[in-house]
């Protein structure tokens, strides 16, 4: 394919007056907020035509923005890349979680990793996805103790030592519960930090007060004294079927300890 | 698009004489064996041309066997799928594990949801796959109780309760590990069923002794007295790049626990 590639195709396009320009991108991936979010903080940068040319894709909760540059030489379509890439990162901030072939769990396995820090997960709708996403890549076992898949209200209680009355007064799905699971996973493994899922992954068992989509996401952080402490507990409502609603509550998760780890906890 | 299909191209359809026929598809989805093996036990059926055609597909670790037969009426082609497929089903025996859009994940979750009896994984190198594979459809919470990914040696001390000895002499990834790993899945859970999986999915971290693709599935019964008793352990060795290992490792397990549960355990 290469050669027929170089030999073949190559040639053609030069006598066509194609040959000589070079066409780079670079994506910036961005979560945590909405496609039109990132849009309204970039539209004039989207004008079109352009060299470069700034455009948006999404695909499974992540946001990219993918920058083209055509220039007479690699060199020269880098220029204008980095250029435009970092006015494009000033605006869109932490919001901007990695680039090109990075995926949000490599970014906060590699943030865990420089600093030396451990995570236990406690799953529940997820079902295990994102214990499954930080170890797609390897080299998971620098940052990551366990993930206690509690599908059964019986497991938080047992594994995670929630107490059955946080279960039994605010539900499985609650901010209490995700409170309780998060601590749980830092005191049952000794990790650094607890990452916890709760929510309702559908499409049946959701309610009025509690719809289909609704998720909580708790942090926590083992302390001097090594007792769990509470960092941060979300509550978000996603949209959507199933898988989706999955995917977007692991990305949220992995998203709330990336943030923590950026403001040098 | 349907009326465009229905008023524009199925009357062009009709005029070049292809009117009236029906073409319908089945698959039987096999696991547990290669495709050449599966190839040897039909290759006779696979002969071509053939009415009802048969032919296989290899996709992440599952080969599917694809009948189609072409008749007058649906009825008439059903009728030759029925047959066909009656016929490859009994030379393939229970390699078949589902038909058309049963993944093996469905099957093992309807298996023990039939059976009203309950799983705890114990996972390590797969990191939550096997879990995030069972609980992808709707009501995997009337069978999971839990998942414990017992990534670092550890959570598997620690949660799972496998002897710090056993590790020590035998290695995380071990025929010990895993007879352990999966009973300690049953008693920390209470479930009926406990399935481990513990292996090298690379690309590094292999020996000459356990390399890369090395991996121990074990399952265990919770037996009468409450404890876990090993029903089987099995090795495999695996070849490919690290995803194809651990997609492959979850399939050997799942595949594990669905024998068992066929077997009238």
């Amino acid at each position: 394919m290469r050669a027929m590639f170089t030999n073949s195709v190559v040639p053609q396009l030069r006598s066509l007056g194609l040959g000589g320009a070079v066409i780079v991108s670079r994506k910036l991936h961005c979560c945590g907020t909405g496609e039109s979010n990132i849009f309204s903080m970039i539209s004039d940068l989207m004008v079109r035509p352009a060299n470069p040319l700034v455009g948006i894709t999404v695909s499974d909760g992540v946001i990219s923005v993918i920058v083209t540059a055509k220039a007479e030489s690699a060199q020269a379509a880098e220029t204008m890349l980095d250029e435009m890439s970092g006015q494009l990162a000033g605006r869109l901030g932490d919001y901007v979680f990695g680039r090109d072939e990075q995926t949000l769990a490599m970014v906060v396995g590699g943030l865990l990793r420089s600093k030396k820090q451990k995570l236990a997960l406690a799953e529940s709708c997820t079902g295990g996805l994102v214990g499954k996403l930080l170890t797609d890549e390897p080299g998971a076992s620098d940052f990551l103790i366990a993930d206690v898949v509690s599908y059964a209200n019986s497991a938080k209680v047992g594994l995670l030592a929630v107490p059955q009355e946080t279960l039994h007064r605010h539900g499985a799905v609650s901010e209490e519960a995700a409170r309780a699971m998060a601590c749980g996973a830092v005191e049952c493994s000794g990790a650094d930090w607890g990452l916890s899922i709760t929510g309702i992954a559908g499409p049946s068992g959701g309610t009025a007060e509690k719809p289909v989509g609704l998720v909580f996401c708790g942090l926590a952080r083992r302390a001097a004294n090594g007792k769990a402490q509470v960092v941060e507990v979300r509550e978000w409502r996603f949209v959507g079927e199933r898988g989706h609603i999955r995917s977007r509550a692991g990305m949220a998760a992995l998203d709330l300890l990336r943030r923590a780890l950026l403001a040098g906890n």
